[in-house]
């Protein structure tokens, strides 16, 4: 019976989606009148100051001028300022640097804008995780561990979202996650626990979000999707066609793109997203998370990827959502840099960097052109305590230098501070750990060796890897914080992490730590844990009411501000 | 006959100082007016405007509103964004914070100066050691790894000192450290490597810096005085007294404290430099470095210490220097934040930095009252890639929430986001890990047993450890990275560290690395890295000149900066 209902659903749907069923109005323009009323006079009663016209008038004039019409968030998720220190590191002093002028756009902001200081930590506790950090943000309430759109005490906190909506703007969110992960969720979403995705998603169609892209098909489709013979498996196929392959985490038959599609252009791919011109925008290009930075950096020398890029996501969110003259927010998360973090792959993390901040770079200019947006790029908090550091091997060698401070001696530095060359061997990685491990863990289980290994990593890095070492590696030992029924640690051994094991909890996953940890030395990099820290990250704001984040604040403050400055006080 | 020379030389220099020299004229004031003559004319032509009168006016009283006439430097060695985010968490989460108004002195500052980041690195790599980040701060040049006052190429690069000096003004180093350690060492010397602190006694003479507050009495007198039972020794001991004992570092019988007196008023003591009113002083308040943070917050509450603070240290240097008319540049260093940080330290780490945010307060306070004076607060690199971050134990109970969102569930998050009692316990520490280990390191052989250990650290910290821990921590490997006649590295085992070990080279300190691995957990603090990392630092400015230092930025363009207003361009 689910699957007869979900054939009939996907025939109707796939046909107005294969047709483009196109520009369907967003939220707060036409579409609904007694809302958009309703929108106004709650938008007078709370501004204290008129509402902006209903009369349409020209994208890009804003209300009043030096107000704030537009607000763009973009978070760099784990972009601590280790971080930061990578890209600029980079930029500044790889050889071969690819950064445009050795500039990182993030650090021209700084100097054009207001640079800030955020404390991020959740409510009773000092490290957050992605889900209280955005919730903190979107809310401007104190939330509790990983939950939702939720403050500590339990309760719905409204978010950036549903105020732009009650003002008569539009809003839109943008990841290279699924877009009902933890960071965006926590921005339309209000469900007590972050694992719940699939909530989520439906918190997503009932807030009317104007523009969701990013992966997680997953979260959206019936539950009978996953058993690849099915009817509801074939009419999703025919829709997404060969560009991915899919399987449901749903508990339940409730097929969302259905639901969705009445409100939503729906679409998959690049040339998709690419055709749409207005209205309200479904893009779902991943079953999961979207590909990471390397492979999108590989795939964009040739044309054959049909994922859209970060640059692509932000640019088309932004060119819907500025149709609507009363204005926009617009969540834009570089998802994956946390992920990177969390796996101690510091080639990944700079290829993530380098995503992130090429969309900086657009939108930093796009937002240049007018005086009505507010541009705020930002992190949720750091991961992997990651540094480059100074070591004891190998040491330099003694220099002859002309100054006359060294006549008589050598130039011979007692360590191994970190030449300039590992720069470019980190740029120069060609898979992210995580694939490496994809690709081993489908080999057949007695390929799965250390040999195996061995080739896999040697392959994809510019540092070698020794046998031993993955050995080491793929070695296990017993889990000290074995818990029964546990998410993450319900196995009774886990790869061996010697030091600071307590911090590295995602299972198999710490195999991607121990690699990190085998390259450390020749890359001059440490990690000092498999989660985040709590240490402040970077906020810079550019545009009207940017003179607000100077300084040093908790992200409940950044939130409030932000709810402030959309709100017109 | 060192001895006969050294006796001679002690009777008339202790004589001297026990009545008190006092009062002898600072640079830039009367005192040397040929000179000045050509300082003024110096100043005339490089300013480019009128020099300071000669004339004597009352002290806070600008040459020119708005203008710059003092820089006060204050640099937090080793406090980048992690320890930063440390201090704040402290200050605004501790149940028993002991911070006034739960707001740390730089924090304020922030919010009413200029905020930036500041990349360190040194020429050619990508890690910086304290000399060489000095070095670019203090002469706005790149240098080399460990070098002094020294620019890449080998060449004696002008510093702070010196281009006060050439505009009349005075100049003044404070440190917790040794006064010839790497930090104001490369803010008044030129040497080829920062080990060579007895040739850094020697310029610091030469430049006759008119304060120099610290430790580290050992490279400033005679190499005879290493035996206690020599002349040279008794003479030194007469003036010391029964303060701390000391030894020289000096491989040569030159008494620089003798050599100092024509100019100097020495000081040994807090009452000693309570004493001196206006002039040149040299304060030698320890053979090496002085005491930890931890020892004098437990001082404070007596009157046992014969050491002044930090802030007691600040308060005599500003009071001495701000006598010139013409104005003054003066670094003060919180030095043992970074020593903190190389021990994994974490509860040292809290005091140091609460020690120093004391003297960044009383500093701000007295800048404000004027508006004459620009003061920078930075630090020279991160130390110890340090964090907060969460664990997977002990996992957080379930709990009831009446929020409408949780009805039907518990809060019961996935993992240990820290608790905020650990900072109360943190702050709780009695004793430095150092201390522990000196007081270790002092026992019969063999009394020092992993038995032993475990009494000492569990009587120092509120986390105790296991006698498996101890046994942990004195574990030995043998030295991978071993180099025969290096300063560090000329050890065949080192203390067992599993993982990063290559960042761990100061070989008998690692223990206290293992002593903080043992109580990580507990804390919910990590550590990457036994050295430094390359994140970039915060920087907040204040007064005249401070809207210079927004946004991102290299030392040496800081430095350059400094210069620049200081020259009062």
């Amino acid at each position: 019976m689910r699957t007869s209902y979900a054939m009939l659903s996907w025939v109707g749907l796939s046909i107005g989606l294969l047709i483009g069923t196109g520009g369907r109005p967003i939220h707060g323009q036409n579409s609904r009148p007694s809302e958009l009323l309703v929108e106004n006079q709650e938008a007078k009663q709370t501004v204290g100051q008129p509402a902006a016209s209903p009369v349409r008038k020209p994208a890009g004039q804003p209300s009043r001028p030096g107000s704030v019409r537009n607000i763009i968030l973009m978070i760099g998720d784990g972009m601590g300022p280790p971080q930061l220190g990578l890209l600029e590191m980079y930029a500044h002093r790889a050889p071969n640097s690819v950064v445009p002028d050795r500039t990182p756009a993030i650090e021209r902001m700084m100097a054009e804008g207001t640079l800030g200081l955020m404390r991020t930590e959740p409510h009773g506790v000092l490290v957050t995780d992605s889900a209280a950090a955005a919730t903190q943000l979107a809310t401007g309430q104190p939330a509790g561990s990983e939950m939702v759109g939720t403050n500590y005490q339990g309760n719905a906190a409204t978010n950036l979202v549903e105020i732009a909506h009650r003002l008569g703007k539009s809003a839109g969110l943008v990841t290279d996650t699924r877009i009902t992960h933890a960071t965006p969720a926590g921005f339309a979403a209000h469900q007590p626990h972050r694992t719940m995705e699939n909530e989520v998603a439906l918190d997503y169609l009932d807030n009317q979000v104007d523009v969701l892209l990013g992966g997680g098909l997953r979260n959206w489709i019936p539950q009978a999707a996953s058993d690849p013979t099915s009817a509801t498996a074939m009419g999703i196929r025919q829709l997404v066609g060969d560009r991915f392959s899919f399987s449901s985490k749903r508990k339940d038959n409730r097929n969302l793109l259905l639901e969705a599609r009445a409100r939503y252009q729906l679409v998959f791919d690049r040339q998709m997203l690419a055709q749409v011109q207005s209205g309200r925008v479904l893009g779902l290009f991943a079953n999961s998370e979207m590909q990471d930075a390397l492979t999108e950096h590989a795939l964009a020398a040739g044309d054959q990827r049909t994922q859209p890029t970060m640059v692509g996501m932000a640019a088309k969110a932004i060119a819907l959502l500025a149709q609507n003259e009363r204005g926009f927010f617009l969540m834009i998360e570089g998802g994956q840099i946390d992920w990177a973090g969390h796996n101690s792959d510091v080639g990944n993390l700079l290829h993530e960097l380098l995503q992130f901040d090429d969309v900086v770079r657009y939108v930093d200019h796009w937002a240049s052109g007018r005086d009505d947006t507010l541009l705020i790029v930002t992190a949720d908090h750091e991961t992997g305590s990651f540094g480059f550091s100074y070591s004891g091997s190998p040491l330099p060698r003694p220099r002859r230098l002309a100054g006359d401070v060294f006549q008589g001696r050598d130039f011979q530095p007692d360590f191994n501070f970190a030449p300039l060359a590992v720069l470019d061997k980190i740029y120069g990685q060609k898979k992210s750990y995580f694939q490496i491990f994809k690709q081993f863990d489908a080999l057949p289980a007695k390929k799965r060796t250390a040999e195996q290994l061995l080739a896999l990593v040697n392959e994809a890095l510019e540092f070698d890897i020794t046998l031993d070492d993955a050995i080491d590696i793929l070695a296990r030992m017993r889990n000290r914080q074995y818990a029964e029924g546990h998410r993450y640690l319900n196995t009774r051994t886990v790869p061996r992490i010697h030091d600071f094991s307590e911090f590295y909890i995602f299972g198999e996953f710490s195999r991607m730590n121990l690699l990190g940890r085998a390259v450390a030395a020749q890359q001059n990099v440490v990690w000092g844990s498999g989660t985040h820290t709590s240490t402040p990250v970077v906020l810079v704001a550019k545009g009207p009411g940017a003179n607000r984040f100077g300084g040093m604040h908790h992200s409940t403050e950044i939130g409030q501000r932000m709810i402030e400055l959309l709100r017109g006080e």
